[in-house]
């Protein structure tokens, strides 16, 4: 039997909080690599589905979906301080976990920030509120409330958000290196900020391609994806996101700036799912993602900005994701838009049945002066499941990055409400890299211009091809 | 053995010029229902494909492919008075082998209007000259120089372009019936246009909705389809287009009007393979298809035009095609579009692989006082296969038009060109009728608002669902 290495201990209970994708794959993870006991470990979820793998590991598994109204009364008891809660469920308040945690003294750590249920698609409120964005200044407002020194609280430290902030690090000190200047980590915020800025980091897109296709083709009227189908959809909803940078010439015509809040980012009106963007990976070359708003689109960039003494952004990077979803997902997409937004009325998180395929995701920095750098994970299905049972190339990503930033909060119990961008990236990429297959840097000189404006005329931007104006798909 | 009624006898040879999908799936309808012996069948076509079923047939099979330089040497010697041209093939000028025809007295039908290569993706030419508008009024031009009694050459006549302008014909009739008005077919074409207006028919789509899916995946860099691939990626890449309907209050920001022609239509500065409209067909409710340019959506509302004393058109219905091909089309356009239309490296025309789906192809005309009517085929590929050899649901859709078209100009030799609208509807639809599955009418409610400027505010005009505006999807 392998022997795995112990990273840390937890001498309290763990709870973990929905038992999906993510759940089912982090599990065997931290039984490998964090030092407790099955026994003091509890599974709270909203269905069946774990329900064998909860049983072979010997863990109790509760089936009682949370809601505003029963939430305390399920956890308190499973809560003191010491503890850990663990969040990867859908549509269940974040918020309302991490302010729990709080009072009992027990660690916290989540994959993104949800709301309660109909959050991301309450049409009666107007889009600046149902943005990542908004949810991103709540949290931000209640880490000020609960103060730095609060127990610590992870938000959004899956793969990404998550991981892919630890990835912009990395790559703004290879490109350091690579174009001969100092390549030491900076050792804080402003330092880093000040990197990309001498760098000249115009955009940031965490670019993804995810290639696993299943052995059974997509029906009509389902929706198929390789991770949370909810999650998703609910995402895809929300107002297409990014942070906006100071290189921007031209202000989309349906953009939004928000009335509130560290405005780093914007809107655009209207749901992610319909707009595409273009980008590139290595293995796939250029091709169109989709404008999904995610956190890390607002965390990346207020993190990298370099204010004037008024506090007026005088450097910041466009940051958003470009995403392309496995090509039954993009099929989903279309058939999800054709009816205004109507869910399908069945849903199949691809797990077994994939046959192959890489969830190529990474990060792309792109403006300076060696053109564009790709700094990513090539982690292929099959590669994944030989690494580690109960997973596929894209929860491996996430789940692996949930396990390093549980381990961190443990190593860090007092540092209150924190986002990747606040934690030790090396740290956290030495505990990910051995699950993410080839990790991989790589220039290119493709630009969102090349082969544009060919067969018909296309307004672009000739003079500066980062303008978001030419990496957005019309 | 099935004894099948000989509709007619071609007593001259017959030349088929292409023989892929189309040409293939025909060719056991010809054997059937015309009367014509194998060893007077030739087939020149560019590669190998289908050389065993012509073997099977004994049928001669001249591998050569057809060139600006080569084309009279090659098929002067096929063709006399009384023979027959069929061109199913892609890259070989309609116009040049129509003119061959004329002279040589042949008969003459084609599925599409197709230049030489390079003819729809010229970008040295303005895209109005790439448009079916332009390769349409090079037709009539040719039509009138060689005049109304010339053989008959019979163009774009499969399913679409073809068949489905039949579907408008009977459409109208059973709305008119349903509508309680006079339901005999008008003997002429101001007949039709007067009564498309009488019923007030604001917007007819070529509705399709293709549902045939493979056991085997996509892979990345291939383009799957259940038609020609070649075929599909020119048009597609040819301007998005429509005819042009009277009651249009918002002309298009990137809308483009001809300066020479019919008028009928207009074109979009964008390929359509970019452009997706909203529709509706029976069994799959509404849906997002390509708004891909297609001959019937100008030969359609230029027939259906009813004009003032200056010529000026008083009423004309905005007529596209709304085409959502296979799933796996669907991504192959995805990928196509993210590398700005350079073609991928294989291609896959499905054939045998298809495991079940149907191909729903039929008109939806709108805006009258019912609402919008569907008419047309439901053709499930299990039961094209039963009807005939050699066949998907596609390509019997368009195989057994072609063969109505046939022998359509075999009884109808001296018509000169002639275009679908132009011919004996009922006789087409006889013959058609047993091969297409279930052919559907059927009412619906829906419209292009419906579901509309719920979770984000969208620039609708309220004042008239049937607005191109509101069709359009951005
Ligand atoms: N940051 C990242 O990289 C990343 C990646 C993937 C997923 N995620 C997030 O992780 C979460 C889980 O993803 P997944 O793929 O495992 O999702 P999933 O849909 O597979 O599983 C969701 C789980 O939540 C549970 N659940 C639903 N409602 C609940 C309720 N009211 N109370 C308790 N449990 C409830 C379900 O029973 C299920 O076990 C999602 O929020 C998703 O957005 C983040
Ligand atoms: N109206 C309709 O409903 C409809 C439907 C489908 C296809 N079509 C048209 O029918 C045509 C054939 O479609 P398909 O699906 O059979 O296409 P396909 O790609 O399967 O086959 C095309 C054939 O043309 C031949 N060809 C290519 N270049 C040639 C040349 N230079 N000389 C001679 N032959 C050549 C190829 O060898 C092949 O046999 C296309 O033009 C397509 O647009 C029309």
């Amino acid at each position: 039997m392998t022997q795995y290495q112990k990273h840390c201990a937890l001498p309290g209970r763990l709870v973990m909080v929905g038992f999906g994708s993510i759940g089912q794959g982090v599990l065997p993870l931290i039984l490998r690599h964090v030092d407790i006991k099955p026994q003091n470990i509890t599974i709270v979820t909203a269905d069946e589905r774990g329900h064998g793998e909860a049983d072979y590991y010997g863990i109790k598994f509760v089936k009682e979906p949370l809601t505003r109204d029963n939430y305390r009364a399920v956890l308190e008891p499973l809560l003191a301080k010491g503890d850990f809660l663990l969040n990867l469920s859908v549509d269940v308040s974040s918020m309302a976990l991490v302010e729990l945690c709080a009072e009992k003294g027990a660690l916290y750590l989540d994959t993104c920030i949800e709301p309660w249920p109909g959050g991301y698609t309450d049409a009666s409120v107007p889009p600046s509120l149902r943005s990542n964005y908004a949810l991103r200044e709540q949290a931000l407002a209640l880490r000020a409330k609960l103060g730095r020194d609060a127990p610590t609280a992870v938000l959004t430290h899956g793969a990404n958000p998550g991981l892919v902030s630890h990835f912009v690090k990395q790559a703004l000190l290879n490109i350091a290196e690579d174009t001969g200047r100092d390549a030491a980590a900076p050792s804080d915020r402003a330092g880093w900020a000040a990197l990309a800025q001498e760098l000249g980091v115009k955009v940031i897109h965490i670019a993804e391609r995810d290639t696993q296709v299943s052995s059974i083709p997509k029906k009509r009227g389902e929706f198929v994806n390789t991770w949370s189908i909810d999650g998703f959809i609910s995402e895809g909803c929300q107002p297409a996101e990014m942070g906006w940078g100071t290189h921007e010439a031209t202000f989309p015509p349906d953009g939004i700036r928000h009335d509130f809040g560290c405005q780093a980012g914007i809107i655009l009106n209207r749901p992610g799912v319909t707009q595409r963007v273009r980008t590139w990976t290595p293995m796939e070359g250029p091709f169109h993602g989709f404008l999904i708003t995610h956190s890390e689109s607002l965390s990346i960039p207020d993190f990298l900005s370099v204010k004037d003494a008024d506090g007026n952004a005088v450097y910041r990077p466009t940051t958003h994701y470009a995403y392309h979803p496995c090509d039954d997902a993009v099929k989903s997409i279309h058939e999800f838009a054709g009816k205004n937004y109507v869910q399908q009325e069945t849903q199949r998180l691809l797990m077994n049945e994939i046959i192959e395929g890489v969830d190529e995701l990474g990060v792309l920095l792109a403006g300076h002066e060696k053109g564009a750098y790709w700094y990513g994970s090539q982690l292929s299905c099959a590669e994944a499941r030989q690494l580690v049972e109960f997973n596929s190339a894209t929860s491996l990503q996430v789940t692996v990055a949930a396990l390093a930033g549980m381990i961190w909060a443990i190593e860090n119990p007092d540092r209150g409400i924190v986002e990747a961008e606040d934690m030790d990236f090396q740290r956290c990429l030495d505990i990910c890299t051995p699950y993410l297959g080839p990790v991989v840097g790589a220039y290119t000189d493709w630009t969102p211009l090349e082969g544009r404006n060919k067969l018909f005329p296309e307004d672009v931007d000739t003079s500066d091809p980062w303008q978001f104006k030419n990496i957005r798909v019309l």
